[in-house]
């Protein structure tokens, strides 16, 4: 059986990833106020979270800065107005997106820099110009994380080959992206099955982001747990692009270790996360996210759906099943 | 691995029960119109749904029937007005509520009744009047399960002595029931072991009806089938007490069974699921229930916070922690 047959005690390696910012701000264009971005990031250090990532390091050549908030590009100076010199416990981190950053500019070295912790995220054919932002970040001083989005459209094949690249550069963890909320419990466990293979291999850590398109993003998570993954993101309230991420509130609970505290986490979603929902911004699982999971699909058709505040389902299944 | 691991294929003696009006009755006290009956029924029967659980079999000396919906009681004719004489492969289902049954006189012969199969809901200290309302049923010609409710706090060993006890009746299929929403995969997957070792030993099927107070109804139902459970109970929009059950649209599509089709059960979401959410009947997860089964606890404090309107989450988790 797995290692997380005994439920009762907990795994010392483990690291909770706060992706709220991030991964929430795909739905609300990254506008959080510097209230709830400070609230969170005192949260996340009552709450006992390793790691907080506040946003995407977003090219400004690329994206135009007055139709975005600031969590988009994260500057180092935003940063500290919220952290200070960030005399905590809690790591903080920022996505670097292949191919829509200027990293060589924009990532400052790790000594002038109050993150420590760059994501690389990636798809699979694009793994080359991974490789040069991994290691322009791991010379600048950081840990660093590769991302392999939308995993379940990729060729097993291919996947190992990206792994046997990845793991000969100075990337620390090995993320699995289940950006298309595709995989169920036991598609995960024989992914991570060979990912642990290559983990080991080369020296790695494993880590998984999970989305909730099929309202699996919880038990997904709990199962890479047992399969022997340690860095795990989750968000407040699920909050992320359609149907949201893994939550926070039960993984924090099923993790057991002392050192988490649910508390301050039902305190930020009282006082912080329902007014966001009231004001209508709006992620979650729903039905149409369920069907472009089930077809393995980018998400981008029910997220317009979403959008325009359709509810005519039937419609949209035969959308989504013709252009299948 | 398990019997999963062939994801692209089924198992032949899965077994799926919509338990919608009987668990959903429990948030609108059964008021559902006769259309919304007929539609269900229609849509069980085209989407290829083995069972339909109309309600419960209560007893009328013990509740009063004009303050409930007729699908608290269930009465033979009130079925036959929905189903006619039900000429499809849909097999229709109630629950007999051990101590809250007049079974003796209100299940008549199967002869002469629309219902295919009698489910006894018992706790585990109720085994022996279990066992009297299972004979009767079997002897009057039912199919017979028998579902014990709340066993995440119940004792290994009692849950054990049960089942011996119930393995030398004529009962057909042993439910496990996670009333509270309290269970893990990991610790389903434990727990489906010896139940599987009893239904081995005496000829036993198994089934499995979850809640979704943790977010893991679906999944843990996923669990159950990897471990060798065959009866799987879902409802419309995971419709059912407090936090909802395993919701159907996303098992239909798990079980990959050709004999389903997932088209008419989002059809009747859109028609009939979306407009009772719209008219206030409330369910589905929430932080109170996760806190509720968390601490394994009956979701009744949890369900009278919803009830109340309320949103001070803090001060609730202070309510059940205390009284805990």
């Amino acid at each position: 059986m797995k290692q997380i047959e005994k439920l009762m005690d907990y795994r010392q390696s483990i690291r909770l990833v706060d992706a709220t910012l991030r991964d929430g701000g795909l739905v609300n264009d990254f506008y959080f106020t510097d209230e709830f971005v400070k609230a969170l990031y005192q949260t996340n250090v009552k709450a006992g979270v390793d790691y907080m990532e506040f946003g995407y390091k977003a090219s400004k050549e690329m994206f135009d800065v007055d139709k975005f908030g600031k969590w988009k590009f994260c500057d180092d100076e935003d940063i500290r107005a919220i952290v200070g010199d960030n005399n905590t416990d809690l790591k903080l981190a920022v996505m670097a997106d292949v191919g829509r950053c200027d990293y060589k500019t924009d990532i400052k070295p790790k000594s002038e820099s109050p993150i420590d912790l760059i994501r690389v995220a990636t798809y699979v054919n694009t793994i080359p110009a991974a490789i040069d932002v991994i290691e322009d970040a791991k010379n600048k001083g950081y840990e660093v994380s590769c991302n392999i989005m939308a995993i379940s459209t990729a060729q097993e094949l291919d996947i190992r080959t990206a792994l046997e690249m990845l793991g000969k550069t100075g990337v620390d963890i090995f993320y699995i992206v289940d950006s298309y909320g595709s995989m169920y419990p036991e598609s995960l466990a024989r992914l991570v099955y060979f990912y642990k293979e290559m983990a080991d291999k080369y020296g790695k850590k494993l880590g998984i982001h999970a989305h909730n398109n099929q309202l699996l993003a919880f038990a997904n998570t709990c199962e890479a747990v047992g399969d022997g993954v340690d860095y795990l993101d989750a968000t407040y309230s699920g909050m992320g692009r359609g149907a949201g991420n893994c939550q926070i509130e039960p993984l924090i609970a099923f993790l057991h270790n002392p050192k988490y505290n649910v508390y301050p986490v039902i305190k930020f979603n009282e006082e912080y996360m329902e007014p966001l929902k009231e004001s209508g911004v709006k992620w979650g699982y729903d039905l149409q996210y369920l069907m472009t999971g089930l077809l393995n699909q980018h998400p981008r058709t029910a997220i317009a759906f979403t959008q325009e505040g359709r509810k005519d389902y039937t419609n949209f299944y035969k959308e989504v099943v013709a252009q299948d």
